[in-house]
């Protein structure tokens, strides 16, 4: 016996977005079973039903930032009851069993984590995700939402909170660290956000200083012209750490050039092509470039609660399911602060 | 007043080595005037006498792998006497008072560290390397040679040594890792060594398997042959850490490919081209990629200590004065296992 649930279905990827149902799995002993007050829209959904990734598995319903209550739980699931607040992010399974998922990274589980949509599940159907009514996930991948945090504001965090926040956390950036973060979009006004709250005197790199204003807001200390000609020369060797969330080509070099010696560069984002990379931008220096993808769920939830400590969230666009099309043409056009969370409450 | 010296001298990029007068300067009050035993030839040295990265300042003697004897001391030096074994490496001053420097990252100087040859001296002068009778250091940059550690086998450690030293500690190689080193030259034969000692399982990863069995005597546990079609799928995730020494193109994120989640590839040779580089090579794992450049002077003295502890040094092939020109093309053949060392004697 599944549970029929209203959810958002596109049947290709030029398809429009529709409403239907479509069917959760009878809840397992593990399972609980979450009515979804807010989804996030995440580029990542844009990039998997577009195809810009491969070949998406259609019909599919995408979301991975979700936000929602516990409504039923099975029968051996003792940490989680009816009524509590919680969140779900990237990942739905992982074996659990491996060095990785034993050391709380199940995002590298060496058997491979099921991603919350898209993904082939344990039992071999394709996992829908959390553009929809209610969601049915393993104890395991589920987190706690603190009161302090709203569904709305919350449900982002459950992807561009945790992609931020673990290279911070796992690169220790700490109290008057010089921190740059490139680009300011969804994920870069989390970053902003997360590390000023860590103590860091933040900076924003933009190409331009539109976003001055609201950068200042999130807790940036300032906003830096890249575009400007002299801004490579005068910031050489500046920052202890860079994040860097911009999915478009850029010059590498140049910008590890902006690090202290032994200075980490973290990149969040996915440009589409390789980035030509000279060994001595990282020889000089010693310096660090490393990639980080979401996080595991122990830090996840670290993360939510550290946001709920320091009043951080999500800025976000609240829209009705009827909206999801249209925010997805604005989302690619860079017109979003920051965030689009769909209301489920309007299925 | 100077100190003539004879050195080894290159007149211009095409010119042979002669043997030469040069000046050395009358100790400073903090200065230690080494006797030298022993001198190694790093591949660095052919790059810049042969101008492959840059204008060199001829007339030069190049060499910055140094061990030899006190053989008198400045007014203020307390440190070191007559008659003490000592090592110089690539360094020979620092301003000391930068964060860089007072961490004992003399390498990492922020206001430029001085070369021990072609570099502008703090007094103006261009730096005169180690393929000669004598040279004047600040005490600051001399390191102590362990009476375990013969001269001609010391002296390559200075810089192959720190090289590969210095990031398998930073990055905390030990016992149980699993350890891949790229290129078994003059760096990857010390690197095999150190990690080695650290307690890693040590892979060496070499076109062909030729060297598998001087590779096992360094201590590596095996050789695999990147050159084998199924290398790369058959060795996937397989390395905690990888020492690249290698200095020609690759395939970076096949490469990569080889690193566990959250491993770490420390890169100290350095292509002539950029390399390109996916960054999902990266995200995908939360890989790290970094480079080294040689150390530090208390990283250095600790490597000095820590091949005496654990009976390392270089295995070398010992040249007269007479046969450095020689030596270089045979350097650049790859025709030498593993380190060329001028024996100073034969001036």
């Amino acid at each position: 016996m599944t549970i029929p649930v209203k959810a958002l279905q596109k049947t290709g990827p030029d398809a429009p977005f529709q409403i239907t149902t479509i069917q959760r799995r009878n809840p397992r002993a593990d399972d609980v079973v979450i009515d979804i007050k807010a989804a996030g829209i995440c580029h990542s959904d844009i990039h998997t039903v577009r195809n810009e990734w491969g070949e998406a598995n259609f019909p599919l319903t995408v979301g991975h930032e979700i936000a929602g209550v516990v409504s039923a739980v099975g029968s051996e699931v003792t940490d989680w009851k009816v009524g509590d607040r919680v969140g779900v992010g990237c990942l739905v399974d992982s074996c659990g069993t491996c060095e990785m998922c034993q050391q709380g990274f199940e995002n590298h589980c060496l058997n491979g984590a099921v991603g919350t949509y898209n993904s082939v599940d344990v039992d071999g159907t394709i996992t829908q995700g959390g553009y929809a009514e209610k969601i049915v996930v393993s104890e395991r991948f589920v987190c706690r939402i603190p009161d302090a945090l709203d569904f709305d504001v919350a449900a982002p965090l459950l992807c561009a909170g945790i992609t931020t926040f673990s290279p911070i956390v796992q690169w220790n950036v700490k109290s008057g660290d010089k921190v740059a973060v490139m680009g300011l979009g969804g994920l870069g006004h989390m970053g902003v956000q997360i590390a000023a709250a860590k103590g860091a005197e933040v900076t924003v790199l933009s190409r331009s200083l539109k976003k001055a204003e609201v950068a200042e807001s999130l807790g940036a200390t300032r906003t830096l012209a890249t575009s400007d000609e002299s801004f490579f020369n005068d910031y050489r060797g500046e920052f202890d750490f860079i994040l860097n969330t911009i999915s478009a080509n850029i010059n590498l070099g140049a910008y590890l050039s902006l690090l202290k010696p032994r200075g980490v560069m973290a990149v969040v984002g996915l440009p589409p092509e390789k980035q030509p990379l000279s060994f001595g931008s990282l020889i000089g220096g010693s310096k660090v470039l490393t990639g980080s993808n979401i996080g595991g769920i122990p830090e996840t939830q670290e993360m939510l609660d550290f946001c709920a400590e320091h009043g951080l969230g999500a800025r976000i666009e609240k829209i009705s399911v009827h909206e999801v099309d249209e925010a997805y043409d604005r989302v690619v056009a860079g017109d979003v602060q920051f965030r689009f969370v769909i209301d489920t409450s309007t299925f």
